[in-house]
């Protein structure tokens, strides 16, 4: 197993601590999967008591043994009950009540919240610190940009296996089905982590002619038609024919890291509109590699992208048929599918260094159907690097 | 499309009122995906308000199309603006504040209810309804069982499947990658939805030798390696071997509903302590077959369950590896995975008819492996009747 190296834990701590510290937070309860993983290396059915300063304290449910086998972090406190949290934050802060706690409130329960605020925490102040965690897993470390390289060469394999699959008469859900089999071959781990209530993101959207411009439910520029209504994305039972465009959309999962790419394929030539949509898609991708350096605005980087496709003239159907389209053009991207940075109007993140982003300009025409490609990008400060192995041209295979 | 009956959403959502009325609730907040598709028959960004008596009110922000084509519910309001929330509660309720609300507080983020209560809805008491709904979705119709039956039927496909793959020389993780194909290909919708935080099952367990016994950190009995510490859990790289016996643990999905099913392979005659093992699963389940009728309180019928095993001398390693295992032999299961009954200690719910669960005894023996078998069940006037169709024998490849 690929475990996270301690020096890796050791410097994402002291970089949280440095912003509770700014943020008079004294200690943080990190609860959640996602956030465990990145912070200890492991996810257990733990608490993760970080202080402001000095060691964090590491409490787990279960299992002990296999929290032991891939945390640097030592010791390892089995936590028979809720009740000793108390006692563990007075020893990690080495101060009692009253204090400031910071949790995840973005993704914790409210009834679970309520539990801590009253009946574990009642003399403490409980604030969100889920800003300040993201702040922190949004800057990828080379460790982290290597298992992101890893994911892309997953997204790669699947992307070379398309050919192999994609021909007249098969059915959409069975090439999703070939192109499942050919990433978990590869060592995909199955699902994504998303922290955004009710988003459910399973292994992409592959999507094919007209249909492929259903419109979404969920925030991303396509839908697909899916195959019922209790989870209406995706692909459909639709059967492949001669000029379809195939949008190949992956979320491939290395280690916890994600790789989103898409990239289009097309049974003969494809349609005018969407070759046309195309070529101006890699213009963006151009452009955008230029210009999302560090110090860059988020914001601005999405109005400039919007003039450049206004200019051309093409703004509609752009990120979603009719007027549904989302306004975003670009999603952190890393642990969770919806991380920071977004290249989004109205945001204000300045990029940095190591940030990284899934960014995917797209047409989706109805009636005719969904063209465009998309990468996930790292800021360096020569501008956003591609992280993705696979050739961009649109495939038209006989 | 298998389109949820518009007779199926105004049964469920009278029930659901009678309970709202019983608990002064004037109207409940529905946010939650799974929730959305049980009360509306469609999954869309929405809220669905249902007043203690009258009509709903269901208000989509994307796609109020695709809403329209899934939901029976009329109309389908557009929904521009967080802020048209309030005067919509009042038009359903025909009351304004004070008044009681109810939201699915057991799963809705702690910032989103903040944003509820106090930017919202400032007048009026927001109350946990999560217990409600779970309550009503416990008991399910006729046209639910239908649906669990063609989970049951995908179920049946991925262990009829099993033969053809396992063989002495494979690697686990392959095996898992064409039992998904599999199940894929037979239409499972790929993913399960789980209640509980921090909960995260993917396809299930496919488990085999002594690795099998891994202890698991997330409340199953058994946990397996995995190939990651990001989700330490179910198949790993491990090569299948000649005496392997290799557990087939699946939770598919068919329209949203569920079924979880575990199946025992054996490549050659499986070690004697987990045939042992085996024979007493089957005593278990024949037992409960005829204990759980409508009445049986379900904490009741853990405990007597416990005492047959205690009898027979074989609680060590049950239920989970060494002193590890899980205080449960059943969970609800329908829309996900955790739904109510649980067969589990202290438990006091009244079994009544039309309520589902799986049923899984199974022993986890560190150094030899895993055995037992799982049905998920409906409870009947006559006792508990498995939906699964596929044979319960130890099944011993040559």
């Amino acid at each position: 197993m690929l475990l996270v190296p301690s020096s890796e834990i050791a410097a994402r701590i002291v970089a949280f601590q440095r912003l509770l510290g700014s943020q008079q937070v004294d200690a943080a309860l990190i609860r959640q999967n996602t956030d465990l993983y990145y912070f200890s290396g492991t996810v257990q059915d733990a608490f993760l008591i970080i202080p402001a300063s000095g060691p964090p304290v590491f409490a787990v449910r279960r299992d002990v043994q296999r929290a032991e086998q891939q945390t640097p972090l030592r010791p390892v406190i089995p936590l028979e009950s809720l009740k000793q949290l108390p006692s563990l934050v007075d020893e990690a802060t080495g101060r009692s009540s009253p204090r400031t706690l910071g949790m995840e409130l973005d993704v914790l329960p409210t009834n679970t919240f309520f539990f801590f605020d009253e009946k574990l925490f009642p003399k403490d102040r409980l604030v969100d610190v889920s800003g300040l965690i993201r702040h922190t897993r949004s800057l990828k470390s080379s460790w982290e940009l290597d298992m992101m390289r890893g994911a892309a060469r997953i997204s790669d394999t699947v992307a070379r296996a398309v050919p192999q699959f994609l021909r007249e008469g098969v059915r959409e859900w069975d090439l999703l089905a070939e192109l499942e089999r050919t990433a978990r071959l590869a060592g995909h781990l199955g699902f994504s982590r998303v922290r955004g209530f009710n988003l459910e993101i399973f292994f992409g959207h592959v999507l094919s002619g007209p249909e492929a411009a259903e419109a979404p439910y969920a925030d991303h520029p396509t839908g697909g038609p899916g195959i019922s209504p209790a989870f209406s994305q995706g692909s459909g039972f639709r059967t492949l024919r001669r000029g379809d465009l195939v949008s190949v959309d992956t979320m491939l999962n290395h280690n916890g890291y994600l790789n989103d790419q898409t990239r289009n394929f097309s049974l003969g030539p494809p349609h005018a509109v969407l070759q046309d949509r195309y070529a101006l898609c890699r213009e963006l991708h151009l452009w955008l590699r230029e210009h999302a350096v560090p110090g860059a605005v988020t914001g601005e980087l999405y109005d400039q992208l919007l003039d450049v496709v206004r200019k051309a003239d093409r703004l509609e159907h752009f990120m979603g048929p009719n007027d549904s389209g989302v306004s975003f053009l670009g999603h952190g991207l890393g642990l969770e599918v919806d991380e920071f940075p977004f290249i989004a109007k109205g945001q204000k993140t300045v990029l940095r260094e190591g940030m990284t982003f899934a960014f995917e300009p797209k047409w989706v025409v109805p009636g005719i159907g969904v063209a465009g490609f998309e990468n996930t990008y790292v800021v360096t400060e020569h501008g956003a690097e591609t992280l993705n192995v696979t050739p961009e041209d649109l495939v038209i295979l006989p």
